[in-house]
């Protein structure tokens, strides 16, 4: 896990993902665009807590191999080890919750901003545990709306937001393809050199 | 369907979500995400194209019934009758692909808007064929990002950026039961009158 910093550096917060609830089979799909919505929107990195899936794994590293960037995928780690560790390094605990302030009506985004610390965001894929909204877990309790919808789409409105957009917009170092934004049909490019 | 409004009318464009490509069993909980997520942020609709998926009606009606707003479901038409139609009724036809011009990066999401039209727009489930990104059939191709992620982190931000974020404030008419954003644990509010 990286470690969190103090608001006295002056490198951007980074965020990581925890999925919390993940079941094996059922879930494997929604967990897996949950973390493809990580990388893509700019996340440094996916925890699977408290289990182990390695078809999960093994797409996100592939992905990672093929398109780029830096994205680090831990799985089987205890969800209380990593908010104690997160939380001992000075991060901040974001739970991603349909009850939590509405990142449209409130200020919360902005309190979280302000903070300026790296961010563990909780994303639960069944009901969580009572104590996810309590002060001894997640220092914030954010709602993308308060209608049930997704998780996958909440984690992206997030992300979206946080970065102000810019994330959609960053190149992904060490990328062997790569899409060619095109008003009509596909094209992707390979920046494999075969000399 | 609902129809589509030529630009001199003054209320708001709506937009409905095609969901092609939806594999029944295999693709039943992220395509009722991509449902739920249209339905939360407010697309005025859902057309299950080319198949019929009865799980994914139940729970898309059950959840407006009980979260309020209007919101129609559609199963079963060929998505080609579905965009003759919409575009002989005026409407445009947007189709999400990572492929297409950056909503960060372009003046695409502009361009759309200022057509004030109706928009369709097509989520595909797997590989789409070659005609969604030509001219007979898409009036724009947009990547949310070019990165391979998630159709519903796509709609989600589309529909979020559309909308301007107002989509999250807005109230749904009806709502037997609704979420009282709190800092801290949960509240549901019942509007059910015993009486």
């Amino acid at each position: 896990m990286e470690n969190s910093k103090s608001s006295s550096q002056s490198s951007a917060p980074k965020i990581v993902v925890l999925r919390w609830g993940h079941r094996p089979q059922r879930d494997v799909r929604l967990t897996t665009h949950v973390a493809l919505t990580a990388r893509a929107l700019c996340a440094s990195g996916f925890i699977l807590s408290d289990t182990l899936d390695i078809h999960i794994q093994g797409t996100l590293n592939k992905i990672t191999q093929s398109w780029g960037g830096k994205f680090y995928f831990e799985m089987g780690t205890s969800w209380k080890k990593v908010v104690r560790e997160w939380r001992t390094n000075g991060g901040v605990v974001v739970h991603l919750t349909a009850y939590g302030e509405n990142i449209q009506t409130s200020d919360i985004l902005d309190r979280i901003k302000k903070t300026n610390k790296d961010l563990l965001l909780i994303v639960g894929a069944q009901k969580v545990p009572g104590e996810f909204y309590s002060s001894e877990v997640s220092d914030f309790n954010i709602s993308i709306g308060n209608q049930p919808h997704s998780e996958c789409s909440a984690l992206a409105i997030f992300l979206d937001r946080y970065f102000e957009g810019k994330e959609l917009a960053k190149p992904f170092e060490k990328a062997k393809i790569e899409i060619v934004p095109k008003e009509r049909g596909k094209e992707i490019k390979s920046n494999i050199n075969f000399s």
